[in-house]
C-alpha cells in the first residue's frame, strides 16, 4: 500500500468565484474552461435539480470499506464537497442518510462518489445531494486504511484537494483552484454570448448563419439535394 | 467517407395518423405494427411524461462533431423529430438548450439522439423532450461533414426520413410512413380490445381463462402440485 | 429441459413480519440480517418512492416468453410480490399495465424482475410499483413453459417462494421466510441505535468519537499532516 | 408479429468481387466503402486468424429460439455466410458444432450472430468461423417463427440478403451486393496506395510530411514547445 | 455481517461422475440436466482448450479481500474446483500464480471466480486453468472474514459445496451432486444421439427432416417465397 | 478548447530502472509501487505474450481524430510507449498496421490506447504490441487538435511524459518517473520473497501458516464446522 494520510490544512478556492461557478452549472463551467474536467457520464444524481459548487475533500479507499469516510468528516468545513474514489471499481452502498446528516453538521454541501450510495430516499427528503455511479444498499467494513485531500482521479478526472467542483443535473466537473476565478469570469462571458444567441435562435434565425458555417460546409463539399 | 448529402424534401407521413400514433403511445403502436420499429432500450427520456410523435428528419454525424445538426434545422418543419445517430459509439453532448430553442422555433417537437445530451435541468424545464443514450456536458466541434435525411440505423432501427417516430416513457418505436394509417388503425382496434379485457382482469377473471391458455398448459404438459 | 411444475401452496411468512420489514426499508433490513440478499444494484424501480414488502411468488421463464406469468396470476395471493427471473439475459417488455391490472385484483403489491417492464407510464399513474432490469416495449410469446414457486436466482439473489422481499428507492432485498421475524427485530434495534447516533451526529459531534475509531487508525498508522 | 416469410431465391453478388473482399479484409473494404456498414465492436470472432468474405444469408428470430437457424439451412448455397440477429438482445447460445456440421455440408463459409455460440473448443477444432456477440451454453427452444431473407440489422448495420460479409479478427463489415464491385475495386487501390506509404514510413519518414499536415496544424494553431 | 464460517467436511460427489461430466463438457451437460445451472456467460477462461470437472469448495468473501481464499486452501482436497463469489461486485485480482502453486499442491484443478485474476501469463504457462469475470493485478488485503463451503449465488446459479462443478471453453456449469450420476448418463445419451444425427448432417441432411420440423413450420404458418 | 501543445523535450526515466520493470511484469510492479498506478481492466492486449516497459509519450485527442498520433511520432524515440486518450469515451479503431510500421522506425515498443485498434491481425503478424479498449475498423479524421506529452487521465490512471508504463497479459500499470529505481528494487525485493514462498507452497506448506494468519482468523471469530 502506498502511505496512508490524511491532509488536514488544504488552501481553499475564492469564495466569490465558487458562488459564481455555481451560479452557471456544469455544462457552461466545463465549455468556459475549455472542455476539460469533466467526470465520467456514468455519474448521475439521486434526484433531479440540485446544483452545488463547493471546495474538494478528496478520499480514496478500498472497495466496500468507508472507513476514511469518517476520518474525512473531520477535515471538511463549510462549503466542502466530498469526492470519493474507490482503488478499485466498486458499487457499494459506502454512504447513507447518517453520514449525510454528519456532513451536513459540518457543513458539507454534497457528496461525489464513484460508487454506490444508499438511504436515497432519506437523501431525498432532506435535500442532501449526491452524484454516484451507483445506488446500493450493500454495505461496508470499517477495516482499511486510505488518504483524506490527496491528489485522486474520480470517474476518469483528476481532481486535487481544494479544487472547485461543480454538480448538477447535467453531471460533475472540476475546476482547478488556480483556474476557478479566470473559468467564473469565462463562464459569465460565455452566458452573456449566449443570451444574445439564444434570442436569434428563438426568432427562427438560423446557427448556420449566427455561427456563419454556410461557407465552412461549401469548402468542405456539402452537397443538397 | 461516404457522399456527405442534406436532402432538403422529404415526403411527410399523413397527419391524421402521427396524431393517432402519438396518442396511442410507443407499446401500443409497437405491437400494433407487429412488433418491429423498436429502438434499443438504452434510449431514455430525460424527464418523464412526456409522448410525441412526429415525422423524422434523420442525420447521421461523426463521433464528437455536432455541425450537422446546424444543418439539418433548415430542413426541419413543423411536426419533425430530429433522429441523431453517430457513425461510431459516443456519449458526447451534441445538443443542449441553445439548439433546442432552435429547433422549437421550427417547429420541432423532439430530439431523439443515440449519443449524449446536455442542459437537462434548462430542457425539463422549458418543457423540451429527449430520448437519449446518455447525459454529459462534453461538448462537440463543428469540422466534419454528415449527412442530412439519408437512411439510418438509430439505436438499433432502421429509419428513413419521413418515417413516423413515437416517443414516450417505454422508448422510441419508428413506423413507416406507408405502414402509418395501417400502424394508426391496428393501434385503435388493439386499445379497444385491451378496454374489454381491462375490465375482465380488474374484475379478478384471470388471463389463462381470458385467452384459453389452459389447454395449451396442458398440452405442453405443465404439472401443478 | 427441467421438468416445468407450479406449485400452488406456499407457506407464507408472518405477516407482522412482513408489514415491520416494509416499515424499515430495504437497506436497514439488509443490514439487519448481516448483509445477505441483495438484488443487484441494475435492479431500478421505474418511480421513486414506493416502499413494499410481500411474500415471494416465484416465476422462472424463458427469455421473450411470459406465458408462465400468466400462470402465477392464479396462485398469487393477498400480499403477494412476483419476482420473475428469465433463465437467460433478456430486457424484453414482459410486463405492462394490463397484466398489473390483473395482479392487483389479486391482491399483488408489486413486481420485481430481471428483465424488461413496458407501460411505465400507466403503471405509474395507477401506482403498481416495478423494480426492473429495464424498461421495453420489446412484447413477448406465450409458447413455452417454466415454473412458479420454484427456487430461483434473481439478479444474483437465491429466492425461494414464500420469502419475504423488500423493495424501496434502495433496491431489492430478500429475506428467508424462517428469519423475516428475527430480520425484523434485528431491524427495530437497528432503527433505535440509529435514532441515537443520528442525533449525536446532527449535533456536529464525529462518527470517529461515537464508533471509537480513533485507536483503530493509530493502530493501523494513518498518518495525519 | 409482422408475418414470417422464407425468400428462398436471393440475387448473388459477383463471385470474383467476393474473393477480392476477402483478400483485402474488414479494415480495408471499410475504408474502400466510405466508412459506412461496420458492424458493433462487440462483435468478436471464436479464435484468431479467420477471414472469410461471403453472400449473407439473413435471419431475423425470436430471443431464445432457434426454429429459423435450422429453416435457413436448406436455402443456404455454396459460399454463403449466415448472419443471425435476435428481435431482441439476446446471449444465448443458438449454434453450436452439429449446426457448424449442417452448414458445413451446404457449402456455408461462416457464421455471424448478435447472440451467443457454443461449442466454441470443437467450432475451433473444424475450423468453422464464427463472429459473435457472447460464448453462452445456454441453449434455445423451437417454437417460434421468424424469417429468412429479409432484411435486418444486425450490430447497427442494416444488411439485406445477397450483401457481402466480410469479416476477420478486426470484426465484420457488410458491402452492399450493388457495390461489391466498386468496393473491391477501391479496396485494391487503397492497398496499392498503402504499399507505397508503408514503405515510406518504415524508413522512419513522417507521416506528418508525407500526408502533407504541417500546414493544417499550423493554420489549425498547434503550439510546439 | 452473517456469522462467518468453514465448513470442513463435504460430501463428495462420485467420482466416476466427475470423470465422466469432465469428458462431455459444458454444453452437452448442461443441455442433459435440463439447461439449468449455467453460470453467466462473462465468466470466460483465461487461455482456450482446458477442461475441468470436479468437486465444489465454495467460498464467500468481500470486495477486495481474499483472506478467506487463504483460509479455504486447506479444506480443499485431490479433484477440488475452488468456486469464489463476492459479496457485491468487485473485479480486483484475489487470485495469481502463489496461490495456484498452493491450490496445486494440493489437488485442486482450478478456479472458478467471479470477479477478478491476475498473472495470466504465468498461470497460463503452468497451465492453472481459471475461469473469471476479469483479469486485474490490483491486489486484495486480508483483513475481513467471510466463509468457506457455504451455499454462495456464483455468476447467476447457486451453488453448493460438493456439486459438480465443469469448466471448459463454453463456460462453467454447476450439477448438484445428487444428480451427477443421472446427469453423466443423460450426457451419455446425448452424445450417442448427436453423433447419429452428425453423420446425418455431414452428409446433407437436413435438421428440418431429421428433427420433423417440416409439419410445425406448416402449423405456424411459415411463408416461403 | 484548453491550448493544444506539443512538447518536444520529455525528461526520460532511468533506462536501468525501465528494463528491471519490465522483467518484473504487471503485478509485480504494481503491488511493489503500493498498488497504485494501474489501469482500467478493459485495457486488453491484442494478443498474448508480450510484455513491455517504455517511457510515456502521452497523446490527448478529440473522439473520432487521429491528427495528433501522427504529430506524435515526431517526438518519440527509442524506447517509447505511446500512450492515447480521447476526451470522451470513443471505440474508432485510431491506429492500425501503417502507424505501427512508422513507430516501430522511430523504436516505439508498443501502444497503449483508450479507444479502439485496428489491423489485429496483421499487428500480431508483426508482433507490434498494443493494449487497448476496443478493436474496430472505424476510420478517424485528421480535423481538431490535441496535445502531446501532456499530462492526462488514460483508463483511471494519471499518467505523465516520461512516466514509465508497463503492460504485460495482466494489463497495464504506470510508475511515476521519479520512482522507477525505488519501484524496481522493491519489485527485486518482492520477487525474491515470492521465491522463497512459492517453494513452500509448492511442497504443501500452507498461507495461513507461512503468513501467520491463524491468530487473526481466531481474533475475528471465524468459526470451523
Amino acid at each position: 500500500m502506498s502511505k496512508p494520510v490524511v491532509v488536514r490544512n488544504v488552501e481553499l478556492p475564492p469564495s466569490d468565484a465558487v458562488a459564481a461557478l455555481e451560479k452557471y452549472g456544469v455544462s457552461t463551467v466545463h465549455e468556459a474552461q475549455g472542455r476539460i474536467g469533466l467526470l465520467a457520464s456514468y455519474m448521475r444524481p439521486i434526484y433531479p435539480g440540485a446544483t452545488i459548487a463547493g471546495s474538494a475533500v478528496t478520499v480514496s479507499l478500498p472497495p466496500g470499506d468507508n472507513l476514511m469516510i469518517h476520518v474525512a468528516v473531520e477535515v471538511c468545513t463549510k462549503g466542502s464537497i466530498l469526492v470519493v474514489a474507490p482503488t478499485s471499481p466498486c458499487t457499494d452502498g459506502y454512504f447513507g442518510e447518517l453520514l449525510a446528516t454528519s456532513l451536513r453538521a459540518h457543513g458539507v454541501k454534497g457528496l461525489v462518489i464513484e460508487a454506490g450510495v444508499r438511504d436515497v430516499g432519506p437523501l431525498t427528503e432532506m435535500k442532501f445531494p449526491v452524484w454516484s455511479r451507483a445506488v446500493s444498499s450493500q454495505g461496508t467494513v470499517k477495516a482499511t486504511l486510505g488518504s483524506v485531500n490527496v491528489p485522486i482521479v474520480c470517474a476518469s478526472a483528476s481532481i486535487h484537494p481544494g479544487d472547485v467542483v461543480v454538480a448538477d443535473d447535467d453531471g460533475v466537473v472540476v475546476v482547478k483552484r488556480a483556474d476557478a476565478e479566470r473559468v467564473a469570469a469565462a463562464s459569465k462571458q460565455r452566458v452573456d454570448k449566449e443570451d444574445a444567441v439564444r434570442k436569434k435562435l428563438a426568432s427562427g434565425e438560423l446557427g448556420l448563419d449566427i455561427y456563419s458555417l454556410r461557407a465552412k460546409l461549401k469548402e468542405l463539399g456539402l452537397e443538397y439535394k
